[in-house]
């Protein structure tokens, strides 16, 4: 099911050179939207004011390397696309091995990986080797050959809306702004389009409204930011930024700047049958949250990823090592439990002051008998006992310590009986 | 005094086989009614519906056993009102060995018990026997004899207000619909009856209104919910639940279903000096807490308990050997300090700003030297400081860590010397 | 500088004999009057009224002894002022050395020490010895002296007023009422003073308003109280009473009564990078704290020490052994450190919307590589992201766990280029 899809959208995409602008970014937009057509894309020209920021140059590259004099070429771009400096000037030049060295980036510690490197803000030209590369090349003069262009054009981002019977927002947000990584680059954009079609085909008639977006990180939330945010303060209630969600390590979430918020509640409670989850404090959040909670900003949002640090980050082997199916698949049954919790309903209430009379419902023993009170009965009466329809749900699974699918079932039974709305 | 009374109440009511309606009932309601005239009779007709319950018809039994063909007797109702599952329909027939066993209940794990079974709200009949004397019921036929009769008729309860000089209200609340047991059953009703005498005797013109309540368990609380939920939910400001409040084994309390009210408070301070307490969380309650904390009930309502879990528990071995008058008055000090306090005044209140010149009082040493700061000294002041009027003396307790009756004990002096009203 | 100064004070004014009334505590402020011309001396006459206090009568003292009828002198006051009870009424009587013991005082646990005693509110005579003095007394008869005199005079203290452009207060608050003693005593005016002076130098406009005030301890702040507490109240946001705070043991602070007050943040963090830090709660509060603290006065008042618990303290050992000017300075830069704080500001405030770009700052390296998130990079990001303009440095400071003066620098340079105010 959409587990296949995801690893085949991710493989599709993979080759592309993506930047926070430029044709790598628009053809990655331009296949998600076919995917889910509801998909509208929105353009900021190069120049334009968002916030404390002002949208760059748009970035396009065709090819670049570096050839020593012997004819011998280096850090293709057509062998890999992080080799070359993200936003790298055009350049054809020739010069000396030690001044070439000055534009080299390597990643000492991992010998044999490329590291990712980008430039956007100043004009800047270089390449990325693994530091074995780097320890290899001849001495001698090199030509160094980037093309590329840096020209006015436009930051673009595409962002869908599913209307729900409430205008409540249930809001999800990723990037596309990185070439060819895996985790880190394109594991959200996937599981993102997933729930997206997950919510259209089990969720017609939708209690939330749903808001998905794709954009380049930092530059692009802010662009984002500076368009909606009177709406996104008005209408989001709970929201996800998906970073790095298609790893098998662990689970991790991102606290909101003030915590509390419906989004760490519904994580929490989605995560608590879950052995190896790491809880991030928002100082050391790194992705968009760091927008999304800004003072002034303030939307309930928290960070969710499979592993945030893992060894491979930002080289190119952030590749189908990392990511897998049942990586991804994880972490969509996570945001599928907190989809369906606030479909089913997040606070439950009793229908009848004093507690209802289980017995004659079938819910509950006619003999009583020491012994007899299990946990399932336990279960039913703590769940009653806490639906005061202002407690919700996620609150109920950690003062219960029972987990949310768990919690759901029984809500489900107790609704169909009449006894909880 | 007060103790020898709780004992021999007990041992009076001890033998009535009592269900949540019936003559057994209404005899003991009629003994606590000539204790404390007080006492008013509220009944609730068969078939009546109070929130999402009916009243169940009347139960009443004058005998019942199981006869093997050789004329033995056995789980004669004479001999222990336990042998007959409460509420069993009338039955007199011969059948099987094979087929009786499917009647009879047994507590395997403790083979020499008769467990105590009921089945209010689905007709059935049953008897109870200790795990031993199943396995010696010889083979062949067996007549079944019980002489019950289920007819349409009342549920009743006794309820009692003493009214003091505010309409504010402190609530005793304890259960009378189990047979020949003692801690879980007569304990709690004897304590509550102990406690009316007490207040009437020593604070006959009273601060604070008493509600008292005597009532078959769930059902009986439920009923009464139903008809005084308006008034209970606007005056009472502290309530407790007693049950199994007569051995000498621990102290126990459940929490409040949010915690934090006056009654919590109460009770954590008034059991802050004993070694062997057990606090409960709301989510192990087990008695009519049920209802009084329910959502949208909400009352201010905490279980106290000496054991709530003990091996003797709803079987025959529930007798005197568990309760004694020792337990009994261990409770009852636990509650007559926190009816004290509420009479003396929970939120002292400083006469003066800054501190009051208590050498002048005869409160402090008039000499000042290094070491004579000793702990009575620290505590005066310590309660001076924080006499805010707002911060009730059972938070005080807790803050300062001494016992109520030290603090009530300082509070006289103080209040006595004009230092705080 | 203000180190050299404040030990040069304490060595001017550490022979006079202070007492909460009298010429040694006039001469005292005079001195302090000279260093401070803001200073503004208050007088309240014996027998006035001052909340639950009246004023006691004014005490002098020229001379006081004992002499044995060898001739040989004891407890002579002008060895140590700290030889005759404070308070001790005039006395000129010879009596045996069995009655004579009666009014001897020593510290039996410290058998060299001269123990500090007095008698404020009743009247009396007595002497204090170290206990191996005591030991050494031969028999026979005594001549008590005491030139002392018992009169009706004022009470005194002095306070001033360092206006700022704010009404509202930053207020610091000592004693000058004991003897010769130097921790517990001479260390808080002197140190009081200095803060005087460099508020004065460091910032003649000011952003908020100074109260300082020199009394003697208890009745003196009663007094005050009794005359202010309305502006005070309306006005002081933070306050602390300085004590003990010349040795180099340690440092202390007692939190205000119910905790969380500017007060208590600024200490807290204040303090957040030195190790060896004493915290005591309201119960174990000990100076004046007790009366601005008291209810109804509630103000944000917590206790600031070096040592509050120490061997010498109210003995004659109380001397320059124990005070140094390196631990005056360590409580200067405490305190230097809080109202730098203020005068910078208490609550940052982002100048935009999301993220301000940091990089066209020079906030920011302008090339994104892995490992380059510094310490320092995050620490600015994370201080941007909780200057919400709510949330006072000081929080600030101990979510982020990083100290004051650390955070302050960081605060300035993001005050200089534009991205806080």
């Amino acid at each position: 099911m959409l587990n296949f899809q995801m690893i085949k959208w991710m493989k599709d995409l993979f080759p592309i050179c993506r930047s926070i602008t430029g044709e790598g970014t628009r053809k990655t937009l331009s296949y998600f939207e076919k995917l889910n057509p509801e998909f509208k894309r929105i353009k900021f020209k190069t120049g334009k004011r968002v916030f404390d920021w002002v949208i760059p140059k748009e970035w396009n590259i065709k090819n670049s390397y570096i050839k020593h004099s012997s004819g011998k070429k280096f850090a293709e771009f057509k062998k890999s696309n992080l080799h070359v400096v993200g936003y790298s000037k055009p350049v054809n030049i020739t010069l000396s091995k030690k001044k070439l060295l000055k534009h080299i980036y390597t990643q000492k510690n991992q010998p044999t990986s490329i590291p990712y490197v980008t430039s956007y803000y100043k004009e800047a030209w270089g390449f990325c080797l693994s530091e074995n590369e780097k320890k290899k090349l001849p001495n001698g003069n090199y030509k160094v050959f980037i093309d590329s262009k840096l020209k006015k054009g436009n930051l673009e981002l595409s962002h869908a809306i599913l209307k729900g019977k409430s205008k409540k927002e249930i809001f999800f947000s990723t990037y596309v702004c990185h070439p060819s990584m895996a985790n880190n680059e394109l594991s959200g954009p996937v599981l993102l389009n997933a729930i997206m079609q997950y919510i259209k085909s089990n969720y017609p008639k939708r209690k939330y409204t749903y808001r998905f977006v794709l954009l380049p990180e930092t530059i692009g939330s802010i662009a984002y930011l500076s368009k909606f945010i009177k709406i996104m303060k008005s209408r989001i209630v709970c929201g996800f930024n998906l970073t790095c969600v298609g790893d098998e390590r662990t689970y991790s979430y991102t606290c909101s700047r003030n915590g509390g918020t419906l989004a760490d509640l519904a994580l929490k409670s989605a995560l608590l049958e879950i052995k190896n989850v790491k809880k991030y404090s928002f100082l050391e959040r790194g992705s968009d949250e760091r927008q999304y909670c800004a003072p002034g900003i303030d939307l309930p949002v928290c960070g969710f990823s499979r592993s945030k640090e893992y060894p491979e980050y930002h080289t190119d082997k952030d590749n189908f090592n990392v990511v897998t199916q049942k990586g991804l698949m994880g972490s969509f049954k996570i945001m599928k439990k907190i989809i369906d919790t606030f479909e089913f309903g997040i606070y439950p209430k009793t229908k009848t002051l004093a507690e209802p009379n289980l017995g004659k419902r079938g819910l509950y023993s006619t003999i009583s008998k020491k012994g007899l009170h299990d946990e399932a009965r336990k279960l039913r009466l703590n769940l009653i006992a806490y639906s005061d329809g202002k407690t919700n749900i996620f609150k109920i699974s950690k003062l219960l310590n029972i987990s949310l699918d768990r919690l759901n079932q029984e809500y489900k039974i107790l609704k169909s009986k009449n006894v909880l709305k």
